[in-house]
């Protein structure tokens, strides 16, 4: 777990969507955004109060997250002054850079000097345990993709948010590095060891109460060449009660591999559900979750009723709506 | 790739299956297996000349290869003066043991010092690319299996000696321990990190020969809820042509997982060609191997006759009859 509430370190991000983590953060855990803390130069603003490490840690926070991605995902020299500063003032550090905290020399002397831990969330922090098989109490769903960097995180946190709001028990399961820095814990699945990538679903998805959902955050697709593998380690680990379908319908290809057409959604509901009846047979696709952000607000709602009336769930784009009917679909389970 | 021929260490096994990796290694690849090492109260003979490490040298070994897994997979202090003389003697050394070679200083040490290398097979050695799903030239055949440990490797080791006798292009890849231990190289795939498991599989298996066949080990199985990831990986990486079903038909419950029954073999072939013509639509199933070890011969036998008549291609077990029927379905295609 990384101590929260955290002070967003912007850096000298070039523009708003260089902060994509901090805006993440920002969005859906606001009470752990307690302030941004920019370099000269930067052009992203979250709309936080702006703050030294002094003010912050005087404020409550416990933790320094680099809220920016940078070309090559480095640490930079000009950064490496206020991680140390950081670590003096009794900052932990978080960052999901390929640029590992721990290679840095200096900042593991000086997290060791005062006491503080280096949260890499690109690499897993657990030996996670072989997957058992064995059915857990408390009900789970997963995002599962016709592609990936369809909205898998987005509508799981949309979900989380809408099932508490409306007084249920969720809870977010993040299983890549942007969720994990927005929520502060969960599985790096990508980085973990093939062996133990179910296992870590299952650990990360413990029993819980009947009426407890996880909303595991979903990776690459059953679909995708590349990823598959992954994302079949989720459905086999999760064991979900529900799976949501993830599309982004103006996609001409999958990600990353030119000349393969997504799935249709039909054959995409076909597929996961086979898969996931492996583990739990009683698993049924709850709605559709559509990305219409390259589409007009017509043609949006124009596809989603068209895909209700076709697959015979709820169809809604959680960014444009909210994830309220998916939610509803879930608790009527 | 490690240096052979090989000088095979059996240590201390207290019988014949503590050395199953050494009798492969003899069996699949008797060219490498220059001679046998053994320390004193060894229960185990591969009915190979004795060795010391100056003679096995002289005669052209170049590895010496832990041939034996011992209680814990521990290198025991019984067995690191002979690994140390060996390093001494020219030789490079190659385990599969979870105890690393290279976790052992005094070996790191000796290696470095007379310019050998240490060949943990437990870990990749490669950084491996993200799978590009860019077909290659020359064929695949894939052994896919209804659970863990029913013969996918032994199949195609039996397939590949089947076709190279019959004058056919055919390398097997290996894609566990043991198959890297017999052949010298290969992809440790459940020790890769999850993003990079099927590019490990299409690095293993590059263009080739139009005519020539990668027979490709299997892993776990899509129906196995601990390791399915692994599976779908190498069908999505390695773009079969052609899959093996491989079965136990004496098994009550998939390995590891009580209670959790093993899929018909119309059901494995199913799931499997689903998400295999993801990869490529033309890949079919050659044949059926099952695995009838714990059956009496006329039972084998009339079992194989079901099978094949069900399920309408060759069935054999090549154990008992070779994999010639095999070969030729693929060759036919």
């Amino acid at each position: 777990m990384i101590p929260t509430p955290y002070l967003l370190f912007l850096g000298d991000a070039p523009d708003q969507l260089a902060a994509k983590v901090a805006q993440g953060i920002r969005d859906w855990r606001p009470e752990f955004a307690l302030g941004q803390l920019r370099l000269p130069g930067c052009g992203a603003d979250l709309k936080l109060a702006d703050m030294t490490l002094t003010e912050a840690h005087a404020a409550g926070a416990r933790t320094l997250v680099i809220g920016v991605a940078n070309r090559g995902g480095i640490i930079s020299a000009k950064w490496k002054t206020v991680l140390l500063d950081a670590l003096a003032a009794g900052f932990d550090l978080a960052s999901g850079l390929h640029n590992l905290l721990r290679d840095e020399p200096d900042l593991v002397d000086a997290a060791a000097r005062h006491g503080r831990t280096l949260h890499d969330v690109r690499v897993p922090a657990v030996q996670y345990p072989i997957a058992s098989g064995v059915k857990r109490t408390g009900k789970r769903c997963l995002a599962v993709g016709t592609d990936c960097s369809v909205g898998k995180m987005y509508t799981a946190l949309a979900l989380d948010t809408a099932m508490r709001d409306a007084g249920l028990k969720a809870t977010f399961r993040a299983t890549g590095q942007t969720g994990i820095l927005i929520t502060g814990d969960g599985v790096p699945l990508d980085a973990v060891i093939a062996d133990f990538m179910a296992g870590s679903i299952e650990w990360l998805t413990p029993d819980n109460d009947p009426d407890h959902w996880d909303l595991i955050e979903g990776q690459g697709s059953l679909h995708h060449l590349s990823y598959s593998g992954v994302s079949l380690a989720l459905i086999h680990g999760g064991q979900p009660d529900a799976l949501i379908l993830c599309h982004e319908p103006t996609r001409t290809h999958m990600r990353g591999l030119p000349g393969r057409p997504l799935p249709s959604l039909e054959t995409m509901r076909d597929t996961a559900l086979v898969m996931a009846r492996h583990a739990n047979p009683a698993c049924i696709v709850a709605g559709v979750s559509v990305n219409t952000q390259h589409m007009t607000e017509a043609d949006a709602f124009a596809y989603l009723a068209e895909v209700e009336a076709r697959m015979g769930v709820p169809a809604v784009d959680p960014f444009r709506q909210g994830a309220t009917r998916l939610a509803e679909a879930l608790s009527a389970l």
